[in-house]
């Protein structure tokens, strides 16, 4: 991993702010900064509640005395439709059972809403839905409703698949960015920036062959034997825009300092390779199999084991801690002794990454 | 109306059965035969489980002891984005409040994933999600969860919205397209054909002006107030397929025969005469802001007389009656006095519609 800001990724401030911007850009869903704009400028106005201003990865609503609900919605335009680890049918449900599970949910239903192109093969939506069908079982969870839409050849590409989630939060689980504290510990799940490079490989953007497989998995059997194991504060599936943007919304909800250790953060050798070459920062990738947890001390040792002796949390490290200032700062301490902070993604350096 | 089956809408059989298919074809978006075929040919197989089998609006759940809940969801790709009436954005909203109301649940958490292609104009994105504000603000539902995803120029068709929804399903009301029952009596909230006709009127396809609005609305405060006036069966909103389409579908579901009047069946003047030029019978044509409700026969009046005091149900009548035999069919008694079978809708009249 590079310890030097790469120029795709540097700046606070993206040059290309939505207050200049009369049209969408591919920027807008980067999950960075200019999506953190479009949200912040028109869709919190309009749609604004106390739960949508949580700004955390599923809405939490109690519709009756007893029952806590988390609730999130993703769509998926991954391009290509299968890629190294995975294919769209499986990001669509990892990353929602993923969105529901970081809420401390469990995840229990699912809907699938496809807009499929018109000349899309049988064969390949056959495929997908098999891939569905297998991370759904393996996830626990129930696809109860769905929908199809087609629309003509040219106004898509083969198919999207929105999911949405429902899962039910356990009772004294209360997990959200905001609930960082001084003093917390940072645990990072596994090594970071396949998924976005196994995806790039797909399209034949590396220039070279590499053996680079998508993490894209359910997390949410990791996070209930975490739950099991002690308190959890925060979690978080650091997807599009990578560890580095989803630390700094941490630190912005929780009003906090997060201080990571490079040398903490694991990279592959292929990825990080894959990465060097192309000048992208492992930081910003996507991955689709990872999480971060921020917890209390005292519940490091146990959380670290449970998460050891569970598939997808075999490589769980602790990588920094939460401090008090400067509040919504993100810094990392690197190899070579110095301290950088670590921003949120500017522009857009993967489209169509999920 | 006409009472001639029509080429586009007449025969049993699909002449493009899912069997022959190896691609996907506009159809197959159809709500009628084709998309039933894919549903029962790809989705249930891989998906199966005892909610989605019961093939209702939206999927019924009980995740606890005290709590049932309805989830739906809906991606709307209508074309073009604003037509007399309403727009996407007021029928993403509408689309899921209704599709939830109609198990009998009270709506109340909606999630929105919105694919948006790049160079989509910001003050046309600004204008949806006003409209999509005002139409949650009247439904009385919040947006609790959100995603957008960005594509490039030329893959999708300006945006595409996904709205699921959530909802409580009160306690003693059991709704279902199975639950109709020999003798049970058929309403029909209004006159029926807007929508789709709305959306052709905007496309400049008539070759005439006609003033036609789409009936886009949310029906949830309609639904409570049939609730609390009586016992319902079944309700079901008549969108894609239209009228023939959704009654099709409950009399297969619940093994019964349901025959309709002619004459009962309101088409506006504008909606009839734009149907007639055209070759389309308003049968087939998709609603937005129509219900259809099964009820048992003691129950009518007050249910009626409920339906007329509220918005959107003032021009509810009687439109038939369900009986035990010919299982599976929809017979209509004609203006010439014959009876003829109403089938579903075979292949696709108006694509994009929703």
């Amino acid at each position: 991993m590079s310890d030097q800001p790469l120029p795709v990724m540097q700046g606070p401030v993206c040059p290309l702010s939505l207050a200049h911007q009369t049209q969408i850009v591919i920027g807008h869903g980067s999950g960075g900064t200019m999506s953190h704009d479009l949200i912040t400028r028109i869709f919190l106005p309009a749609f604004d509640n106390p739960t949508l201003r949580a700004n955390d990865d599923a809405g939490v609503v109690q519709p009756n005395q007893v029952t806590r609900l988390a609730i999130s919605t993703d769509s998926h335009v991954v391009w290509p439709i299968f890629f190294p680890g995975g294919d769209i049918g499986r990001l669509a449900i990892c990353g929602t059972v993923n969105d529901v599970a970081m809420s401390g949910a469990t995840p229990l239903y699912l809907t699938a809403g496809f807009i499929l192109e018109e000349g899309l093969e049988m064969v390949v939506l056959n495929k997908v839905v098999a891939s569905m069908q297998l991370a759904a079982a393996e996830a626990g969870v129930h696809i109860i409703a769905g929908d199809t839409k087609v629309v003509q050849k040219g106004k898509a590409d083969g198919l999207y698949i929105n999911t949405s989630g429902v899962g039910i939060i356990r009772d004294g689980v209360n997990i959200s960015g905001a609930e960082a504290r001084p003093g917390d510990m940072v645990i990072l799940s596994g090594p970071i920036g396949n998924h976005g490079m196994a995806v790039l490989a797909a399209r034949g953007e590396l220039g070279f062959q590499a053996d680079i497989q998508s993490d894209v998995a359910p997390l949410n059997h990791l996070v209930a034997a975490m739950l099991d194991a002690g308190q959890v504060h925060v979690l978080r599936d650091p997807t599009r825009g990578g560890l580095a943007t989803s630390l700094n919304e941490i630190a912005r909800q929780s009003q906090v300092c997060i201080t990571i250790q490079e040398n903490s953060v694991q990279v592959q050798p292929t990825v990080n390779a894959a990465c060097e070459m192309l000048g992208f920062d492992p930081l910003y990738i996507a991955n689709e199999g990872k999480l971060i947890a921020i917890i209390p001390p005292g519940d490091v040792k146990a959380i670290i084991e449970a998460m050891h002796a569970t598939r997808y949390g075999e490589e769980a490290v602790v990588i920094g801690e939460v401090q008090q200032a400067p509040q919504g700062r993100v810094l990392m301490k690197t190899n070579f002794g110095s301290t950088r902070i670590v921003d949120m993604l500017a522009g857009e350096i993967l489209p169509r990454i999920c």
